[in-house]
């Protein structure tokens, strides 16, 4: 099976925050752009494996800046590294001054998906070729990550996670 | 100033799944399903503080079961435990089944929130008080899971995780 | 044919009154409350009869109290008698002050439903048995609603409504 | 103050049935269609008065046919009748079949509306003159149907009620 | 195959403006007018077909005059013209004013759908007779727009499309 | 007043089509496309000027291509040209198959936007600089197209119209 680039799997969104979707400080509701991100992270993910993908798992999501009304979000998402038959997709979240047009780093999102066949049964992806410093970085984080949410589950004796415990120590 | 049990918290949000919010498979959207628990953890963690809310982060998130077209879901969202101006709220999502009347966990959740004045200024919260057993272990394991959230953002040194590291030894 | 009581089709909607829902006195529209309330009423129905339920009628609905944006709303419904193959379900709707936490009643409900096979058939449901005296109250009341509904819609004399007539003598 | 015709407040509302707005039968939920004819009443009522309107309650309204999938909906609204501050409005939804082009009465429903200033208080509205023989009807019988309101709202005694009584003699 | 005139087509189509579809100067967004106008003259092409139909252009449209938030928005639509399976839609677009009911026209639009079975195949429509002056008129431009179409789509010699290029001698 | 490349202005929006925005032939509906191109483009309009900008117009848009359910569909914005306070914003539509991960353009289309201060009022915009092949096409075949849109609207005498009546000889 063949392996495919960071990069093939690219995907942006950019879209308006409008008045519907805030709330009593004018921001944007942090429900709302989990929904967002979820498509967009859906649709690296579909591009990696070009096959149906279900969402399997949220990591941690931090909302360090708050998103106002009238901003222009723009999510850039990227399969960070493919296991069997899923894949983590990494976010950056982005706000646009429309002023300045300068951009400022909103927040970070990782989101776990599942390759599946149209009866919902998992199956195989190809691999993922990190490119860039922050590609390679981001891939070899992932296992830790893995080895994390394995842990939390209770799948996997923290003892097992080897690339995990490291960071203890 | 006062504390608020976790049963004072607790919210409940029932809903149908419709056509629009499910994916090519027939089952709910993890992002459509990821915007409704923030919606009824908001209200679980303005119901203890009795301020402005904000969604600060969401922990890992598994999606372990499909939730199909036409599914009664039920959140039961409740504080687990607050901190100085935060709060984290555990959800736990049920679908119900129409003909048995059966309710099988589809998930569990936990989100963060920030209590804020109207300028958007952080406010001290009340202390929560669990009294079930499960509310207990709960409020237990939130100090962890707080301790490896500032790990990961790089603002506690992961040998100062005294909690945490404990689990890895 | 087993019988359910009132407590088992409880059924309990906590939602945010959020912009894009309120009128131009910044409250909620009339009729999204009405659309509501026909969601949480469609899945009391549902859980006593465990059958596809369809909205047969909506009762003289009065709106009492301005629902203002930013409110949380909670509807709570009950099966309030079950006929042949249609049920009455009652409504009281809370609306929940943020400040102190005290909830006040913004209005009361009625909907009724009839359960259907997959072809759209009525087919029979359970009894229902109310057990607190507001149930047993709503229980009896129903039965004058029916007269009075078959009455307006020219299917029952108005002479032979006896639990209504009754009401004018 | 001026009176004016129910012709002048006639209100045509057009529209599909679409994918999102069904049930597992394939039909309009009901409740989508209270809202749709909320909308449809409301600017109704508006153009009689001139003035901010909300919704002060719904009569009885029985979904007596099923609105499948695909069909186009027309709700024809105009003010019944005219009392201080409030408009009666009274509705007739029709469903228009694709092929035979042939229009058939889904339903009926009557809504009523209150006058308000910017401030939310009760202004009074003009008079409403019925012309033809069928808003001459509705305007009667708006009056039996206000008098069953104060009644079941308990302020009104069933003996004072006297167009409504006879309707049991 | 039977003709029908433009009146039989005609669509009335009345509904507010929500804060949730306004920009940042609180008028309707120009988007959301496309999307209603798109609806209208559907239904109206479908009046006249009695087939299935999809959107095939949008002609020209030119926003003239903003439509504030609060106000009521009347789309009124008529097929133009029907050639072998399209037909154009002409819209009127109608603004009121809450206070002194007067109508003021927002702008015009001009839509061309495409009857098809259920294959997607487009079938033939009935022809459509123009009854008023300004139906007539409209009958007529609409061959010069067809022309104009052709031509900016490469379809047809500019010096073919003998109404529109006399407009330039 | 400095100008602006093409370039600095492209906007990428890419998106999933839902249950809830197909026809009956289970395509898109030309009327949501038409909403999402105006989002897309607006905010490309709003990258160029830095201000807040109203849909002005809206060109001839053939919808060659239907966008079946489950398509992931890429909305590519770039402003075309600059006016005094006006720019015509050109769009291209792909849709993407699954499984082979190509793409097939579906359309093209043009919108205008006008750049204006708080208070609605036309502010003057930067000139746009294009850079490639077909910027450069784009850029001129732009004033014949306004040219078109003035006579259209008959505030241009089509004699006057040099660029778009050489067309025609």
């Amino acid at each position: 099976m063949l392996s495919r680039t960071a990069f093939q799997s690219k995907t942006i969104s950019t879209d308006l925050v409008l008045p519907s979707e805030t709330n009593p400080l004018n921001n944007l509701f942090g429900g709302e752009l989990l929904a967002r991100m979820d498509r967009a992270a859906s649709i690296s993910a579909r591009r990696h494996s070009r096959r149906i993908v279900v969402t399997a798992s949220v990591n941690h999501v931090a909302f360090n800046r708050a998103v106002p009304l009238g901003s222009v979000v723009m999510i850039e998402a990227k399969v960070s590294r493919a296991f069997s038959s899923s894949m983590e997709v990494y976010m950056d979240v982005w706000i646009e001054d429309r002023e300045s047009g300068d951009r400022v780093k909103a927040n970070e999102a990782i989101y776990t998906f599942v390759a599946v066949d149209e009866t919902g049964r998992p199956v195989k992806v190809p691999e993922l070729v990190p490119e860039t410093e922050l590609e390679i970085q981001r891939f070899d984080a992932a296992l830790r990550r893995k080895q994390l949410s394995l842990v939390l589950a209770g799948k996997m004796k923290p003892a097992d996670a080897t690339e995990l415990k490291a960071l203890f120590e």
